[in-house]
Order: C-alpha cells, then structure tokens, then sequence
C-alpha cells in the first residue's frame, strides 16, 4: 500500500463530466488499495471570471480580498470531487488549504508555503478517506486566505507529497509529459521519459509551459520524485527526479525555443566600473525581467552591452534605458523584435564536450546566422532571426538525435 | 459613535452595479463615525446554480460537501465588497464564517450555532476598519464548514449583533418592511413601523415571507432589536422588538393568507384515547408537518378530526393516514386543496376581547364561509374557500382599520 499525491490541473476538472472521469481515475488506484491524497485545480477559465467580476468592482484590488475570492474557484470544485467520488462509494473528504495546514507567508496572490501542519489531513487518511485538498491555496499564521500564484497547485501538490513522504507524486495536465521540444514546432519531438531536476527547472524557465520553476525547485529541495502525464489517458507521462549516472550519458535532453524576447543593444558604452551595475539596477527597480546579458570586449575604451527582456516590456525597457545611456555618454540604443532565443539543456552537458560546436555547426549548415551567445553549465542559448527560429529548433532537435528512431528528415523549415 | 450590524440579502448584491451602490451606502454610514459590521448573502441566483452543479454530479450529495460549495456562494460577495469599499477609500476587510468564530453543531446544511468568539473580528473594528462578515456559514468546533440553512444570512446578522451588544441591527432587504398585509393583495395595506418578537413571528409562520421564524427566535431570546427594510431607498423600514405598552393597544398589528394549505378530514374517528396521538405521531414520522388541527365534538361514540398540511404534502399525508384510518375503522376521509388560511395577529389581543367575534363579523357581512377555527394567544386563524381568499383578507383589514388613513373601500372582491 502506497500513499500517493495526485494534482489534478483546471482543464482535468473543467465540467462536471470531466471531474466525474477524474473521480472514476482516483476510484480505481484507491481500489488498488492506495492511500490518496488528490489537490485540485479550479475548474478552467474560473480563476479568470472571478479577477473579471473583481476588476469589475475595482481596477486595482487589495490582495487580501482577491485571494479571498480566488480560493472560491478551488473550493468549488474539491466539493465536486468529493461528491463525484461519493457517488462511486468511494470516501472522500474536501479540505480548503487552511484546513489542510498549509501555512504560508502574507505575500498576497503569490505567497510563500512557510509550514505545513498536516495533522487533519492524516486523520482522514487513517480513516480511509481519500483527502482532497484545494491547491494554490493557503492562510497566514493569523488566518487570512492567501493564494501561491500561477502555478500553485502544483506546488500545493509537491510540497503535500513532501510534508507526507509520499511514495508517488502524479501532476495530472492536458499535455503528456515533457518533450524534447514543443511537437506543435519539431512534428518529431519524442517524450521524454525521464528527466533531472535541473533539466526541467530549465526547460520550464525557458518557456516549455508544463510547470512553473519554482514548483520544481521545491521538488528539488525536498526530493520530491514527480511524474507529469496526462488526465485524459493511462500513459506514463515524464518523471522529474535528481540525476542518475544513465541521465548523465545523455548530452542534451531537449530543445526549447522562446519566441517572446526582445533584444535591446546599448552602443558605445564607456568601459568604466560600475556602468552595468548601474544600468541593470534601474531595469531591475523597474521590475523589468532581464534575461540574456551579452558584452562585447572593449573596444578604443567602450563596448556594447545587449541583453533581452521579454517583447511587452521592450517598451519600458527602452524608457528605462534612455536616460541612463544619455547619462553616461553611450552612443546609441538600438532594439529589435523579431528574434527568438533557441535552447540546449541537459546535464550530460558537464561530462560531455562539444556540445556548442555541434550547435553552432548545425546551425550554421541551416544558414542561420546567430546573434548572441549565453552558457550556463547545464544551457546553451542563442539569440537567431525570429523568421529562422523553427528551422533552427529542427535542425539542433535532429543534430542531437532527439526525435523519433528512424524519423523522416525533418530539417527543411 | 454606535457600532451597528448591517445586513445585506442576495437580490442587493445581485451584480457589481448593486455591490457599489450598497458599497456606498456603507460608506455613508461609516463615515459619520460609527463601527460597522456588514454581513452578506451570496449573490442572487448563485446558491441554486451551485446546487444545480452539485446535483449534476450526484443526485443526492454529502451535506457536508454540499456545505464546502455553498460556503463559496458568500465568500465571494464578501470579497467583492470588500473591494467597492476599498475603491471608496474605506478600510475593509471580509472574514468568511469560520474566520468571524462562528461555531455551529455538525447539522450541514441546516446547522445550528453554538456559540462565537468574536475575537478577531473585534480586532479588526478596533483598527477602524469595517467588517464583512460572510452570512449563512460557520464551522464546526472540528473545522468542517457548515451552513445554516434558509435564511441563515439574517441569523447570522443577529447573532452577531448579540454578542457583539451592537446598538442597531438592520437587515437590508428587496421589500420596504412587514407589512399589515401582503400588498399585492390588500392593496391598501400599510407599513408597520415597529412589531412586537411574538407577533413577527407568527407573520413569518404565516407565510409573510420577509423572514425565517428561527431568527425572529434568536433575536427575541438575545433581546436583539433589529429592523428591516429596503436596500433600494433609504426609508425607514419595520422595527422588531420586545412588546411596549403602547403596542398593546393595537389589537390586531396584520392579516396574513396562507394560500398553500390543504385540508384532510378523518370522518367517524373512534372517540377512544390515543387514537389522535396514533395518527398524528404517523405524520411526524413521515416528516409531514402538519399545521392547524381541529377536533369536532364526538357524537355517537365517534369523532371527525381536521387537519391542514402543505398542498405538496396532502399526498403522502393521505398515504400515511389512509392504512391507519382503516385500522382504527374510521369511516372515510375526504380532503380539500381549494381552501386558504387567514391570520390576524396581535399581541392586543392578550388585552382586548371581541377580535373573534369582529373577525367571524366581517367575514359573514361578506358572506364567506368559516371551514375551520384556531386561536392561540395572539392570533386567531380561519380557513375559509380559496375563492374568497383575497376578499377575505381585505374585509378582515378594513374590519380591523388597517388601512391607510381615508383609504377607499376595498372590501370589494
């Protein structure tokens, strides 16, 4: 008998037939004989109507009263499955986040899980109910609702397998698991069955949309071994867990393209101490996300800073800017839109060399020409041509041999 | 500076439109300086759509679980006007049921309240900002949230204004205030400005519809005076409280018709002991509530027994009576849905003699038949044929002068 931690995502609880087919999933592993512990989402598009009803009222409210009402969405449907799984015989109880101990800090719309007091929550499990337990929601040490933001369930789910030392943790979503690239973009993108924590923490921050970082990170941190896979059939879907040695053997684990960056070059920079600083920390009071930062070497005392910032924040960015590089005497600010950041991930990376060169081969064989470079230990990116990005995430899914065994070519754009 | 209980129904914060103007009638208030604790129902229409989703789930679902989503229903408009109180520039802050220390027995979906400790609530009147309260809701001393079942926002209103002491309680509602009669039926009929507990609650028993019975009984046990009136304008609406001198000369204070009454006659009873108690503990039992009964004069050894019961429930009623009559050798039972049940109602009647005789007066004046008579203390009831219902109540007003001052005759059908 294990005890397993299921997160059940807004599109898997979307109407009232779908939460049946979710109730009629948990009936059979609890049939198996598992203890069950089930967060849930709210039902798809709830969350939206509600911030509409509120900003109806008022265009900018008070966190504390939003959260209040957004924890509506996902008691409304834990009371659902709770009955959906009562009709089928099977015990179950609902319990919102404060009920289920989750004690978080009083950051408003996007708390910090601070404790989790799970006492209630192994009562019912001792007596053979199925819990289910409302995701993305918590209290205050003082008792004020608060939500964790986008991504909170999942979190809600990790940090429950966490706190309850579960055997299983299963992120139930719309999508199969996590893919050598997106398939909508590399037609031969294969499932990834197997991935580190790092990879993923990866490909989430680089826009492959199936979780959110910091739910990762908090696996990470706990050793919370999750698997993401699909509500709507029985198929295993992708398992995070901390890197094997086999993990190690592979190079690179999958290809993410980010097609929402713009890139922002400030020219002829005086080449003194502190410029960057001084220009970054403006971007940063600003609350404008800095992603890639690139400086050429100095040449004849100045050099040219470039770095990306996501497309609907170019704008600010560039209001931002302009002051400063007047300011310190730069020559010219130059941006543009129509490019897109391509990615290399995997841990195998560290082990195994070569790596850029077969990038930057594979691409320069497409004619495609790059723009900026950036590394980490685990990443490679490149900044190309928005109009080459999808040959380009084709071409490097194939160099790397990430797509299906026998695959047609699929390099052509 | 006074601390006052306001209470606000579904149909004055049916959309956002009728949140801000209730907002801002808060705002009136609370700005010439006093505390304030606002205590809201879902919006209107919300509760039933949330058991329709329920009962597409499953058809009879947990009270329990039932409790968990009608809870969202009151969260959210107390959310929400927490919001438009904030858009007004007034401190707000809204606590659900559970939070304001409401504790109620584990009766979900009808759960009484035990007790509350209004701690927190207090602290947050104390830092000057007003308090929304969710209405219809607590939690039990376990944690489980409860709800009190129809009418339960305005119990919760009065509860509140109990232990709080409050000096004023007002329960804001779609009608002007308790009227002599329904309007709509004696077109002459007048506000009442104050009514005494007893008589409100023989109104509301009698179908007057404004409140539950159960919160005139908490209030009158807590010695709460409260008023109610309308959301819709700011006149002053009916008062309720604990009876004066100066009520008691009014003899009759309305008229009420209960056109939702049937009538079942056992003819030819045993006029043994224990056969009334028989047949009346069989009703109990299939949880038929039965409201008037009237006993005629035995003859020959054998007795006829009358009794009225809701018309949706004269059915099972002649099911459960229908084996018993034949056991005990009645000879026949005969019943009657075409019949309605006038009230008049006034604690004056304690003092004063002759309301009967005038009531039986004006009634046969107008030729109308007499089918059956109860009296208690402050009330005299008849039933007479739903054909002369409305005729009836409106010679019996007249009978009584509770017009409008120079109102025309409207004894006419």
């Amino acid at each position: 008998m294990s005890l397993i931690v299921q997160k059940y995502g807004g599109s898997s609880v979307a109407n009232t037939e779908r939460i049946r087919k979710v109730a009629e999933r948990i009936a059979r592993v609890w049939r198996e004989g598992h203890k069950l512990v089930i967060v849930v989402s709210a039902m798809s598009g709830v969350t939206d109507r509600l911030i509409e009803l509120a900003r109806e009222i008022c265009p900018e409210p008070s966190g504390r009263e939003l959260d209040v009402l957004l924890a509506t969405g996902e008691q409304t449907s834990m009371a659902l499955l709770a009955m959906a799984l009562h009709s089928l015989k099977i015990p179950a109880v609902s319990l919102t986040g404060a009920q289920a101990g989750i004690v978080t800090d009083g950051s408003h719309t996007r708390a910090k899980i601070a404790n989790i007091t799970p006492k209630r929550l192994r009562e019912h499990l001792q007596a053979g109910q199925v819990v289910i337990v409302a995701g993305f929601q918590g209290q205050t040490e003082t008792g004020s609702i608060t939500t964790l933001g986008r991504g909170g369930s999942d979190l809600t789910a990790i940090a429950l397998a966490a706190v309850l030392r579960a055997d299983l943790c299963q992120i139930f979503t719309d999508v199969d698991g996590v893919f050598t690239a997106d398939p909508k973009i590399v037609p031969n993108a294969t499932k990834i069955s197997e991935i580190s924590y790092d990879e993923m923490l990866e490909m989430a921050a680089l826009g492959s949309k199936v979780m959110q970082a910091r739910s990762v990170e908090f696996a990470k941190k706990f050793k919370v071994v999750f698997e993401v896979r699909s509500s709507f059939h029985d198929k295993p879907g992708t398992v995070v867990r901390e890197a094997t040695e086999d993990m190690e053997n592979v190079v690179v684990r999958g290809v993410t393209l980010d097609r929402d960056q713009a890139k922002l070059t400030i020219l002829g920079v005086p080449d003194r101490p502190g410029i960057a600083a001084h220009i970054f920390t403006a971007l940063a009071e600003a609350d404008i996300n800095v992603d890639m930062i690139v400086q050429n070497v100095s040449q004849h005392g100045t050099t040219d800073i470039t770095f990306t910032v996501r497309k609907e924040e170019l704008a600010r960015a560039r209001r931002v800017t302009e002051p400063i590089a007047a300011e310190i005497g730069a020559r010219e600010i130059r941006w543009e839109e129509a490019i897109a950041k391509l990615s290399v991930v995997g841990i195998g990376m560290r082990s195994h060399s070569g790596v850029a060169a077969k990038l930057f081969h594979a691409l320069a064989q497409a004619g495609i020409n790059v723009q900026m470079i950036s590394t980490s230990e685990i990443k490679i990116s490149v900044v190309v041509d928005e109009a080459s990005a999808i040959k380009a995430a084709r071409v490097v899914h194939d160099a790397f041999e990430l797509g299906h065994q026998g695959s047609p070519d699929s390099s052509g754009g």
